[in-house]
């Protein structure tokens, strides 16, 4: 049995952070080790978590949190020829945010090797596994050697979470789920950054999303997140930059999981609606920036749009698809000139296209209620592990500004079992706003860039 | 399976009290009816009393989780002509408290119904079960059939929990236990009043201690435990008084379970100190106050004292001695005249008399210092179900107040193994505490009497 001397005493730890005191780099330790060995009763780990909610941690005690929940696991290896090459970017998540799909294949082009590590979609947020699914044949489940092959090959890959990365994140994060102590802080960066100090990334560009349909509601928590999550990754040893970026309306025109894919292979073919290219450019511009393969931010958007505009990211994104297991009769169905989409992703059964109301211009599109409608028509699950339907979605007939007559057509919504019913008509109906051309928020959508904290 | 509308969602329920929101009714039913039949995780469990923890309840939701508490398992009933009778007494725990044993007997013989049910000792707090059980074929196991025919045939009965009377109670309290969560006043409350409820009580008194040894610091938290308690009791129908008394120095002379039993019956033989007689003839004269029985306090105080004197209390206590399994030679050996305790209860193998190392005036003794050395020589238990040894104790040689000049002896220790070591002997030497006759504190024990809450 274990040394007495050595127990550690959870009552003890828990009445600490209760009281609102700083827990010990030993304490987080045993608390993380218990988590991953299952020493720790789940009534202590809820308990600790609503403390932890309440109380919050500093700094060093998240950092603490972060490293010790990265350690708990395996962490990924790369070639000493690698060194200083390997980015990631990560969302916090929005509605249309198809950013990944484009991005990893144009930072490959340029050089970089992207261990994308992704997760999947909950309640009304879209997952880019999920999107990734929809084409025949994808497969996310890769392991460490076939990922480093495929980084190899290729030089990026988009995979799922394999069970050895940060074991302890997976238990914490479905507790939090069923405990209310999601919208924490420390738990939050905690989460994210284990994972991606788990990839070894060189660095890693942050888009804090915030506004209706995010997880952050306002400017100032989004800034607060970002802040946490960059002087963390910098203590892993990272370099980590983020930008906070608007999410009221959808990025881009496509809503769902195939045709969210079909927007993303656009942009590779240059031809990605303007937000969507904006925000791969800048995040992959900075990306290159922080790895000093460019001198300004300037010359690393060019990079990006000189991939995306001359074929060289379609190029890596058709190989990714064939190394992670479609045939290239697909990939090739999919990233061909004129492609036909729809012979090769499912198209829904259904469509329904609604009509603006009234005349004026639009002023915005509620991301949040478009995604709850399409959530209850099955692009998103309830639980972890409920299926999806990959062909429901919505198409946006109309762009923000754009002037309107009643009557005009303004979206088309993709749908299946269930049918869109009159109620849920009624809901989407309530999600454009018209209005005069003077109230459109003209505020960019990259409101503000939170450089990597170069200190530590 | 269960019909979804009907479906509990738990995190939106912790969220709630998270968030400082009222329960509704059917919320803390749904959350007592989850703990009962373990449909709610435990991590669960443990987020929702940490929320509870931070932001309370108020009387109306501590009201109702008690009363769901309660009815989460049986409930007592008594027959009809003991209506108006049937009475309890709860105190929150002291040093040296053996008030139950003789204020049973003392009401059964004054026409109460007294059925009571009690606890055991945990950490440094002694249990009136434990105290009981250092009698030779005492059993505190009796069924509720049991506990009828001993009121019916005695009048009062001294027993432990049957695994039927509020279950609920029992998963809440191990779970507040190891999550940091004991310290609540909800819930506190809930845990004491559902098992009083349950009991089917017409009057309780509550003796809610204050001071250095007990679970309450100051008499502030006291008043505010008591008032809860008194208005979540009365609200259950019962007529419930409290008192607020002093706990820093022991009550009585004798700490430790044997020896408690010995001062019980020395008080029921009407030689007892004069502390613990003051705490059973005010608890036993308001209960019969509140039951009708009497028409003042003060006549109620007279009718305790008088059962104590003539022996009428002390024919009960044997009468239930024997009701519960010891034998009548025993329960005669114990009851007698001049008994000698010894030749039936166990003697600690060794003693050690320690003197006082400098003269003055006996100011105070740290009934916690002294409980935590006992609780080390094996009077207490670390975790529910840890054997005890009976035997040990402590004996105090001196009264508060009393002069006394250097070398002479404070405390006789009672021990076997493990050992009174030196270490533990200078921790007992601090808890003698020695002054000028001027700073003694003259507070009474008793110091407020909180009425029942006859509104309700």
């Amino acid at each position: 049995m274990s040394d007495p001397e050595q127990q550690v005493l959870f009552p003890e730890l828990i009445k600490k952070k209760r009281d609102g005191d700083h827990l010990t780099e030993k304490e987080i330790r045993d608390f993380v080790n218990a988590v991953r060995r299952q020493t720790i009763q789940e009534s202590q780990i809820g308990a600790m978590l609503m403390a932890v909610w309440y109380r919050g941690m500093d700094a060093e005690e998240t950092h603490i949190l972060t490293r010790e929940m990265m350690l708990s696991g395996d962490v990924l290896r790369w070639p000493q020829e690698w060194a200083g090459l390997v980015v990631d970017k990560h969302s916090t998540g929005g509605v249309g945010d198809k950013v990944s799909l484009p991005l990893a294949p144009a930072l490959a082009a340029c050089g970089c090797k992207v261990p994308m590590i992704s997760g999947r979609g909950l309640a009304h947020t879209g997952g880019t596994l999920d999107k990734l699914e929809s084409i025949p044949g994808f497969n996310v489940h890769q392991s460490a050697e076939q990922l480093r092959r495929i980084m190899e090959e290729v030089g990026c890959c988009i995979v799922g979470q394999t069970e050895s990365l940060v074991p302890t994140d997976k238990v914490l994060y479905a507790l939090r789920d069923i405990t209310s102590t999601v919208d924490s802080l420390p738990l939050i960066t905690s989460s994210i950054m284990s994972k991606k100090g788990a990839e070894s990334l060189s660095a890693l560009m942050l888009d804090v999303k915030y506004g209706k349909a995010a997880l952050s509601q306002d400017i100032e928590s989004a800034r607060a997140l970002a802040q946490s999550l960059v002087t963390t990754g910098s203590r892993l040893g990272m370099c980590v930059g983020a930008v906070l970026s608007r999410m009221d309306s959808p990025i881009g025109r496509y809503v769902g999981n195939a045709l969210e894919v079909i927007e993303a292979i656009e942009c590779l073919k240059g031809q990605g609606p303007s937000d969507l290219i904006e925000l791969v450019i800048c995040l992959g511009g900075c990306l290159l920036k922080m790895v000093r393969m460019v001198d300004t931010l300037a010359s690393g958007k060019q990079a990006i749009s000189r991939a995306l505009e001359s074929g060289e990211a379609l190029n890596r994104f058709r190989a990714m698809l064939q190394a992670q297991g479609t045939s290239a009769e697909v990939a090739e169905s999919l990233c061909s000139k004129d492609s036909d989409y729809f012979s090769v992703l499912r198209r829904a059964e259904f469509s329904t296209v609604l009509e603006v109301q009234e005349g004026g211009t639009v002023l915005e599109v509620d991301a949040m209620a478009l995604a709850q409608v399409l959530y209850k028509l099955g692009t998103g699950r309830a639980q972890a592990g409920d299926p999806i339907n990959h062909s429901v979605g919505a198409e946006l007939l109309v762009r923000l500004g754009q002037r309107v007559d009643r009557g005009d057509p303004w979206v088309r919504i993709h749908y299946e079992t269930p049918a869109l019913t009159s109620e849920l008509e009624t809901i989407l109906q309530g999600a454009i706003v018209i209005g005069k051309e003077g109230d459109l928020n003209r505020t960019s959508l990259l409101t503000e860039f939170i450089p990597p904290d170069l200190e530590n």
